[in-house]
């Protein structure tokens, strides 16, 4: 992807990010350190849960949904960071086995009011697994250099 | 702390973590994963964006701000997960040698509509540095069982 700078990220450009599988050791890995609830843990732990087997830890979910958008490269030449998320939703659990891909579109954008070398874009993310449907979606509001 | 439901989770309540110091290391590591991008990456690298050194991802402050609370075991005997998380705002950079604490307060509690074993409580993190200031801050949906 050439080098995308905020006046690229028109209302409704929509970004599509590649699959990844999610394993369980991963699942397990990222809960011992972050999240270690007994569904995230254990398969053997987990499956008496109401979730009925090991699921990742939705934070889990949320970082992988934020690298495959990364992955596009569309931030690569302009990011500035993040000011924050919004309404973060974890619609389904995701499985060790399932593949994740994310679709990410512009829904916003507007000029830096108090810096003159940046905008920001509002990007609204959903990820689905294998079967097309949706895991997880959010809004993200993303710092952008201005083309120079 | 003994075991507690959805029934402990009562308007106002507090609970308050342990401190947690950030290496960078630690930092870098996450990024690699999970958000590599150059002001989380490499602290040279880091020193020539506006951030002016290395500073955690986001998304890093985040998953650590909820191990703190888990840490405190308010959720150990009822979390059945959360539906999603709002207005994630990272309003100062957490950087390596900064230590992070967290207070939740119980912002609202209703029983479940459809559920009958379980309620959602709502609920408002704080994440601050070591010298008082916020770092983060977000509201989680928490699903818990009922007393049995």
């Amino acid at each position: 992807m050439s080098a995308l700078y905020f006046e690229d990220f028109t209302v409704g450009r929509r970004f599509e990010s590649a699959s990844l599988a999610i394993t369980e050791a991963e699942i397990v890995e990222f809960a011992r350190r972050y999240d270690p609830q007994p569904f995230h843990l254990d398969a053997e732990t987990a499956a008496r849960t109401p979730y009925g087997g090991l699921i990742a830890s939705g934070l889990h979910t949320l970082t992988l949904t934020f690298r495959l958008f990364l992955e596009t490269g569309a931030l690569a030449a302009s990011s500035l960071g993040s000011p924050g998320l919004d309404e973060i939703r974890w619609l389904l659990p995701v499985r060790p086995g399932d593949t994740m891909r994310v679709v990410v579109e512009v829904a916003a954008a507007r000029p830096s009011s108090s810096k003159s070398d940046r905008g920001i874009a509002t990007l609204r993310y959903q990820a689905f697994n294998q079967h097309g449907q949706t895991v997880l979606t959010m809004t993200g509001h993303q710092l952008l250099r201005r083309r120079p």
